[in-house]
């Protein structure tokens, strides 16, 4: 399906060869069918939530799990959540066996995963990391926004962004995966149908992202604005000039479009509910697009995804729809039968915006049925 | 009224010094300075909120509340919160004395003032609905949008909107008052400065309202989609393809504008919090108004507000800044110096977005200080 | 392990025949290894997470759903969090195939399943009700509590107490389960070990359960004290005076005590959560008993149990730690070595407090193995 | 103080009519019939409250506020919810004009206004320290808990515990008040009634307090339990073995019994809301005084006090009813007609909890109408 997405001008290096399976020489180590999976890092919400899927992925041997300031304690003593399923305790980073696996996730803050991308991946160990690392293909862009050299620029040429609906062939035989943020998760499976392509269906140069997040979207941060007492009963827009999600979606979203100039307005809001996200985008129909027919757009665009729910014409989804599941259901509006669309993409942040993306990468690296321990029902209410 | 409002396209600024006190024939009522009030309705969440603000109004005696379910139950038994300043029980409509009073609210449902309004005003009772009987000044709009016929015309075209900012002048004599609905007192202070008067500064086509409301916005009304298992800890868009507050937005608007061309989307979303409100404003600006200080402009037109707090640059209000005041507080943005305009309105939405304003109109009806009873220091945490 | 329980004074009729596998006469049904579900009711908060549950387990043919009210709807349609998984559209009760079902669930009011009883199990059928038909084995004290006569007495007599930790035995030869109230569950569990048997370690006439519960525990109901801005940022005691959760676990609790007297005060208080339910036990120490190891005695009775998890000493157990799985997690606590414990007992009152609890039953009933479908690792945050 | 308050079993009654107005000595600093006011800390959220409540009180100037940390930053800049009534900045403790305030409060961490107390009382300040140094009557109970010596034992003699219900005659003539805790005050008012003076009415030997609070009850402090993703949909009982609280508590319950033994279990729980207390006491009725018409002693023991409001009969009342206002509210009840009584108490934890009651003292020793600046009506929703 990939293959067909970008008949001309396809821009994303990692769609040139269409692979269907494991790459040869990675194979060996999947022979037995089950991953030998580390973790880095793990403390915080993306990791426990990693965890979570990952015990109940039949698959999945989870080998080791690191933290310096956690070394020695069990992962179940500071998420009693996992007493049972998981019995491991943190290690110190130098004493893990993490180049004996096959897969680490760095479930970490940004800046960790680069440090130690290029001895895994010598070992022969692949890589995906949830943090921002391998995201962005311009190693000046990085610099721009986390103010840090970027520590392995040639690895981040060779790295493929995390996103199955349009990177799934490139995803095959990754080495690296830079997992997407959240918002860029949304935003981009929202305008995909619109601006793939080399049609001229809207105003590239004025879309909007009015998005909303949950507050675990923030992380497990001791940090004044995200205290109970601060964030709830209350509702704010934060970041308004400029968020760290901005680069890597305005990267995606040019090669989507064929490197026609793309203009975003991304503002994100934080709501007072722990997991869930909300974008709502508003997209300028261009003249000549007027007679067609998004619904059916977004329908054919998304038929075969096993993760993207094209809603009924009229519907309104809320994020509950999605809690705990690695969906996201997208529905298009065209209020007044005007010249504005409005396109609305609920996702759990931390399953499809975190780590059952992360999930749903290796699938697909370790040649797994790409839905293989990502079928968890929604939990409503 | 309305259409007097704007003869030729006098700046609003210069509508708010005409009139001080009360119109002559007026005075009478209230030579002693006291206000004798009665509430029709009063059982839902705008009633609750009307008690609390009259009972800690310093020239308000609180003459009769009625309710034809609720007859004969005391207040406090309904709202335990109220034990103490409110002795009251609710009366049958036919037996309450409003026709002794000086002014009646009506926090009823829509279509309820309309048929009393003749009466009391024949009476010399002046008039506040808080609900939608005489906020558009188009009869056939509001049989479009209700579903029923107006039942006095005449005097919806008497009526004055209840927006102080905007219409202050007419307030001071107005007999009857609509009271604005909350997203639209939000959008209007927000477009207010960019879209009054003669300039061009903005693109009034393409107006974006994305809107967020606490769930006190949906009333005290036992419907599924406003239980706590429903709401809570979940984040949706609703009324995509039409809100009643739509019509008299609009109304509005184009009568701010100089009746040129308006074009609105408007997009609620329901926030799991209480009270508050806070609308983002997406707007384009015009190629000529490029160098325009939107800032400086927003400080200005609000000056003199007692009731508008334009925040300084760079700001992100959250609703909790405003919860259980009468204030909005503006903040202008202007992403990467670009043609968006973004402007944040934050309102408690059960005050400024409904009994609060109209304790401010009351206040103008009645040639008391506009402040009085409505300075109360915002709820922070 | 259940026939040891009681070596003396054992009453529960259930328990009298130590029974592992399923009875004979029924496994016909059961030789496939799968189990046909029918289910009455189940458009509430206990109906969605029984189809939640009931679409993950491997041995389930879900048959049948009826409504009277949404007949002809989408089950997906009403829960958008089922589309995928469940494919049904609610049938009219009449024309549903109930009796060619091995099982049917109630997840109705009460009064429903006792009317449909005769006839199912005249059928063959095996029947959970998730309302209070068949918890208590007093039919007057079913009149005086739900205020009408029992419809089939002769059926309650038979019927089991879906408490698996102690009725296993009983569920595995059941016709007839009636699922445990979500109260109830927690103060048995929390009580079971200082009670049961002929020791004598606390003052069985003086308990304490001060219980707190979330929202969602009051059903799918539109109800003012249920609506979000009633419940949220907010908490209340309620049904101070009596809670019908009382009479059955008055019974139970004096069946497990061999019929000591039972003085059992229960106060259930409302949590601004929608799932989770803590209840907080007070217990007065006997003075022969003050040399017990309560952590041990704990730790003890329930080191079998697939789905009760005693933590380790000085735990503070929270409700997400159990989100939406079948675990009940017990802490156990003596302030200041003094003769007061305190027991503190959590589950999702939504699971272990009804539809994964009646899940548990079905596996016993039908030799399947007890965890089944029900390893759900809870969701955190 | 404390030990010539109840010098012979005196009931509390007795000893509010003592002392009308300020003491001979200290009324020169109030002759002009307003009190100037400074604030020690006051960044977090008993000092915003603080704040607020002195904003809108007619006799207070307030003349400066403290911030090592915060030195130079404006008040309003951290709480735009004061943009208006409070022009200050914070200011170097060592710098603010606090020897020539009338009343200093402290909103500080323990142990900060026992080092400044001699000082100020010295130059003839007065103080109310709203953290515990001044709260306990046993300086070794001080050290016990809180890990350090008490800097000035002679003052602490000479301060009175800051509950007008018990001490109003003392607070009149106070220097210096230990305002009390949340807890404690929900625990004491609520058994005041049943164990002050001679009467045996229950069973002191037994009191169980179980307890639940929002969340700001754990102060603004950036601690991984109280962020929004930890709190929220959650619910845990925390500091089961043990409460700074209860040493304060358990020293004013033997005063309140006339030196009878206490025995407490005070067990604390975490409610996902921002404000509100509600205490649970369990407490057993004595076999002589089971004909005591509780309902009776409770409304008489309160008659006059204007900030306890006992609820009728069959009350359950909810912390809402009293968010944002200085009142307690009990409700009394005997389950079945049993020996246990169950006590319920609500209050809002930062005003009668904290700051309310801070005022309230204030009112008391500068001869203010006790109410004054505290009539706020709660505000609900």
């Amino acid at each position: 399906m990939g293959g067909l997405l970008f008949p001309t001008k396809t821009p994303l290096r990692a769609l040139r060869t269409a692979v269907t399976g494991p790459v040869a020489g990675l194979e060996g180590r999947v022979m037995s069918g089950r991953i030998k999976v580390g973790i880095v890092g793990g403390t915080g919400y993306t990791g426990v939530e990693l965890l979570r899927l990952l015990a109940q992925h039949p698959a999945v041997d989870l080998v080791t799990i690191t933290s310096r300031r956690e070394a020695g304690t069990r992962v179940d003593a500071m998420f009693p959540s996992l007493r049972g399923p998981i019995g491991l305790s943190f290690v110190e980073p130098d004493r893990a066996p993490l180049a004996s696996c096959d897969l680490v996730f760095f479930a970490t803050p940004h800046g960790v995963a680069m440090n130690q991308a290029r001895a895994l991946t010598s070992a022969g160990v692949r890589i995906i990391d949830l943090a921002a690392d391998f995201r962005l293909q311009n190693a000046s862009e990085y610099e721009r926004w986390y103010k840090q050299a970027h520590a392995c620029p040639e690895l981040l040429r060779e790295a493929v962004y995390g996103l199955p609906e349009v990177h799934r062939s490139a995803l095959k035989r990754a080495r690296i995966v830079g997992n997407p943020g959240c918002y860029p998760t949304t935003i981009q499976l929202g305008l995909l149908p619109l601006i793939e392509g080399a049609r001229r269906l809207v105003d590239t140069r004025a879309l909007i992202a009015d998005a909303k997040s949950g507050v675990s979207g923030a992380g497990r941060k001791e940090e004044l604005p995200y205290l109970f007492s601060e964030a709830s009963d209350n509702f704010r827009a934060y970041a308004v000039n400029g968020h760290r999600h901005i680069p890597e979606t305005q990267e995606q979203l040019e090669l989507m479009a064929g490197h026609r100039e793309i203009g975003l307005t991304f503002i994100p809001h934080l709501v007072p509910m722990v997991r869930g996200m909300l974008t709502t985008l508003h997209v300028r129909i261009q003249p000549e697009a007027r007679a067609t027919d998004f619904q059916k757009l977004f329908e054919e665009r998304f038929s075969g995804e096993p993760f993207v729910d094209v809603m009924p014409r009229g519907s309104e989804p809320d994020t509950r729809s999605v809690r705990a599941s690695n969906l996201a259901r997208i529905a298009v509006h065209r209020p007044g039968d005007g010249d504005q669309l409005v396109v609305i993409v609920v996702i759990d942040n931390l399953v499809k915006g975190a780590s059952g993306q992360a999930v749903q990468c290796m699938n697909l690296m370790f040649g797994r049925p790409e839905t293989e321990g990502l079928m968890h029902v929604p939990v409503v209410p």
